[in-house]
């Protein structure tokens, strides 16, 4: 199984595709899309998404796919990154739907403000900002005394928190206060085979 | 299998695991719970749901899980609500998630602005009615032509969508203009068992 993968790297919704096909051995073509080209709003590019987001995978037999996380969950089917028990099955479903309404709305748009729009941190909108730091709160709340979010083992779950999580010093959030994200990154790195969390990205700001 | 829904059926997230319950013949009980109340912020109910959002629901076991379509995805493992085809179940996902990204955060929220803050449809945030009109125009294109979103067969992305598109009239939002989106409504209410959206509810407004 090869895919074609349409996106680009710097946005975590495309790096999570890669993660995942990384620690699978799926082997795939990157296409780059230049973030705010207007690339994903061509005529070309919407047949593959209506939505004109990226990522999108076209499978060998030419069929597209949209959707970080319904990404993930195609390709993880049947692995160690998607569990078979039915309930932690949907608890993973829980953080993936819960990553695209609360975090990356929040975490990865303050950040999109920073690195492609060239907002200064501290002029962020106050309540975005409230509302990422929240979030992080959260998966702080969640992964204390635990290596990952569900069960025991990493999963796709892990995989979408993961890219906007480590870019979340970007735009300002002080991940030194979060001990438990900060050794989950660890520990996902590890799984993962990524280079490590720097202590320059760990960044300070909001808290 | 029986189950315990928190939530108020006023929001369509509450709505759509009613519909999808109904539909299975999956008996619940429902326990009230008031839109901005707090009551979804209380330590009891955090420990359900630490995001303090509705639905939750509680299976039989005592385990909690949240995030309506989670909760969808896991009711509907086995049933004629969530294809076995898994290029077709990964279709699904598009929906749910493009649901919970770019429907829901317009089309309800612009809806929860006029019925539960009493703003008037006319001074409404102009990008958010855009937005919401863009999601509207998107599920009018992918309809054209179909009865459902995905297959031949209602699945639990119409369920999804059902709840909001139905409400949105309440916005303001123009369905008329959207023959296959009202022909769409129809085919799931029929298939559902729901009792028939009313021209009232068509509303004009937006277009």
């Amino acid at each position: 199984m090869t895919f074609q993968l349409y996106g680009n790297l710097g946005s975590g919704n495309v790096l999570k595709v890669k993660y995942l096909a990384d620690a699978l051995g799926l082997p795939f073509t990157l296409h780059e899309i230049a973030s705010r080209s207007g690339a994903t709003q061509t005529p070309e590019f919407l047949k593959l998404n209506p939505a004109g987001q990226m990522p999108v995978v076209v499978l060998e037999d030419g069929r597209p796919l949209a959707q970080s996380n319904a990404i993930l969950r195609y390709f993880a089917q049947g692995t160690r990154f998607l569990p078979n028990n039915r309930y932690e099955a949907a608890k993973v479903d829980e953080w993936l739907f819960w990553e695209q309404y609360s975090h990356e709305p929040t975490v990865a748009v303050a950040r999109a403000r920073v690195v492609y729009d060239g907002q200064k941190v501290s002029e962020l909108d106050p309540s975005l900002v409230a509302r990422a730091n929240k979030a992080l709160d959260l998966m702080e709340g969640a992964l204390a005394g635990r290596s990952f979010l569900v069960g025991d083992s990493l999963t796709i779950a892990d995989i979408a928190l993961l890219a906007y999580t480590r870019q979340a010093p970007q735009a300002g959030f002080d991940l030194s206060t979060r001990p438990a994200i900060l050794q989950w990154i660890a520990g996902c790195e590890n799984e993962l085979g990524l280079p490590a969390h720097t202590a320059e990205n760990r960044g300070i700001g909001h808290g």
